[in-house]
């Protein structure tokens, strides 16, 4: 098992540096149950820190499996009502939130997928108005995942249950920093990094990013008044805390309606418990036209199909090779680390504050500027050391910005 | 570890004997993570049973203990309304509710009994509705236990944390006769023994029980049209369940106003995470007008003050010396084991279904009636070898029901 002592690093990492939780405010925490152990210290150390209360929802891999096993699909297809209410009581109350994922990427596999969609549409559906809290940066929240042994195994396939959850520990301890002395020290550094290279972006005001690699011609249009981010967000009264743990990624929103060309994944995507993989997307004026994937095409076809956003690109995410994700070598089929160790876009819903002014615009005015909306939002990966990505700026001249996979510009 | 076989006859036990669920049916339960194991053995069963939907509401014991050690007294004694909806929304769709505890008996003994009190009282409260639709047989519900380490070795301090929870489990499986080899006839065997034994009480129609032991004399009037209940109930559909899991009693109301004496306890009560033992209480006129106790007074006393009621009986129950919770030698410091073990009474409020038409009174005729109204129903130990009962019959004339802490009467 990881030392005692290094999941406390992590606890506190994921708190004070992950949603940087304040004195007298409530945290609200998605954990898995075969993570109790961590999850039961990022607890005390939350109510140490002065937190009022630390409420959890507890989830667990085999009880949703025999859920969607056996449950009708009125009961899959429906969204609890109390769970709306417990969502949006603790956003309202400004509540800080941290998700510890450590879900196999396999789980629904067998699942019809009409079935997942239905559910996650559901979910969707049911928790806009909370995610309008998280998207707009109302609220601080951050992404962590642990390990959990089908996890592990799935990565590590030839390994014991035992050695994987170990080995799984000891990749994640380095690429969330918490093998360094001071990851919190560490994390500040970073995020110095990050700004640096959004700010040099911010500058170039790129009209377009045309991405070139093997199964890639892709044009992406990007909005008058998009804004790079990346690292540490700011909610709306000031508290600085980092959304994902790991986070690697510059990222800004595509125009809606200017993405030309076709692309094709270079890892494998988990989404609803199942794995999407080599796929290619053909889109036109911004929307999927044609797909195909060598794997999980059903999969794709019901995200595809979530609704008319789930067609449209929501974010562009630039990640150089050089990442300590992609250096460990690993693939862990879970997003929040496969994003991270390479360029990725996004089918679905923008963040609104990647343009100027967004996060007060109404819908119509978000349509207008290019903003893409959705009940999804989902990254998938498109970068390896054979991508090159030009910046076509104001006059039209060309410039390389991405060559071979890392930063052809000064960053 | 206990056998996966004999997790998998008590989780049976559970559903078919406990809650008796239905197919297409919900289920609820209330669970604790350290019986993650247990609880998901509940759930596939369910499922396969047909349950259309099983919700586990998860407890753990350590983040109970840093709540109250760390959240303001606001948050202690507020019970969350998404909570509320989460129950009343079960209970309102005729969900099955199958509780699971495993509680350690001292968890909150260095906790002020205030706060705890204010936790019960706000859960209370806020609960009232749900609680009506069990109290009243509205729905079927269960009580049941399973060990947790910190519980098991307060009733086997000298044992290792793992032999302890060993011996627990063994004594636990002896209790609800899962030792044998078909559990749910022996149940049915069980039932029809506890059904004759309330019948030969109900045909008594006693005015009144006295009951005398060392520490005791106690009158306690039985209010007419009572009830006596034992074993199996029915719920207003017509499911037959067993809400207690053991259960080795026949029980019904005395009248609120028509308890006199002084009345000592046999076994330590737990209560809101502490242990009151060797109390002593004196009644007027159904009313506590004094109280002691060796352990636990300041506990005993935010009990009797949660509200006008909490200072009434609600039950009286007969349970005989040779119950096998008794023959066990044990005390669980769990009041469902030990109230199966010992003649008991409740402080507050009335089980409505223990009174001729009482499920369709409201809470004025319920009064007139003599039955008693509370937030709290909390039963204690007053049974032992050294007990004597007598019943007083409609004519005046006397009878013995107990003698030396068993049947007196035919049964
Ligand atoms: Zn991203
Ligand atoms: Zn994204
Ligand atoms: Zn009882
Ligand atoms: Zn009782």
């Amino acid at each position: 098992m990881v030392d005692q002592k290094v999941m406390e690093k992590y606890a506190e990492l994921a708190l004070k540096v992950g949603v940087n939780l304040q004195k007298n405010q409530a945290l609200m925490v998605n954990a898995p149950i075969e993570g109790a152990d961590f999850t039961r210290i990022v607890a005390r150390k939350a109510y140490e820190m002065g937190a009022k209360d630390v409420h959890i929802n507890w989830t667990d891999d085999e009880l949703t499996l025999l859920k969607f096993e056996h449950a009708p699909d009125e009961v899959i297809g429906t969204f609890p009502e109390w769970q709306v209410k417990l969502y949006d009581s603790y956003a309202e109350d400004g509540a800080a939130v941290l998700s510890i994922r450590s879900t196999n990427p396999d789980l629904l596999q067998n699942i019809d997928p009409k079935r997942v969609a239905m559910a996650n549409k559901a979910a969707a559906e049911a928790l806009k108005n909370f995610r309008k809290y998280t998207m707009n940066d109302k609220i601080a929240w951050s992404i962590i995942s642990i390990p959990s042994g089908d996890w592990a195994l799935k990565i590590f396939p030839d390994a014991s249950r035992e050695e994987a959850v170990e080995r799984l520990w000891d990749a994640i301890v380095k690429i969330v920093r918490v093998d360094q002395e001071n990851p919190i020290a560490a994390w500040e550094k970073h995020n110095e990094t990050l700004r640096k290279a959004h700010e040099v972006l911010n500058e170039k005001k790129y009209k377009k990013l045309i991405f070139t690699a093997p199964g890639t011609d892709l044009e992406i249009e990007l909005p008058e008044g998009h804004i790079w981010k990346g690292g540490a967000a700011v909610t709306e009264s000031g508290t600085v805390f980092n959304p994902n743990m790991p986070t690697e990624e510059v990222f800004t929103l595509p125009h809606k309606y200017g993405v030309n060309g076709t692309v094709s994944s270079t890892k494998p995507l988990n989404y609803g418990g199942s794995v999407i993989d080599n796929f290619q997307l053909t889109f036109k004026d911004g929307k999927v036209v044609n797909f195909k994937a060598e794997q999980g095409e059903e999969v794709l076809k019901h995200l595809l199909e979530s609704d008319e956003g789930a067609k449209r690109l929501g974010e562009v995410a630039l990640v150089p090779n050089e990442s300590p994700v992609s250096q460990s070598g690993l693939i862990f089929y879970n997003t929040l680390f496969d994003e991270n160790a390479s360029c990725h876009i996004a089918l679905g819903k923008a963040y609104p504050t990647n343009l100027e002014g967004g996060s007060s615009m109404n819908e119509e005015e978000l349509d207008k500027h290019g903003v893409n909306d959705s009940l999804v939002h989902v990254d998938f990966m498109i970068g390896s050391d054979k991508l090159d990505i030009d910046g076509v700026k104001a006059d039209g001249t060309k410039e390389p910005v991405f060559r071979s996979g890392t930063w052809a510009l000064d960053i």
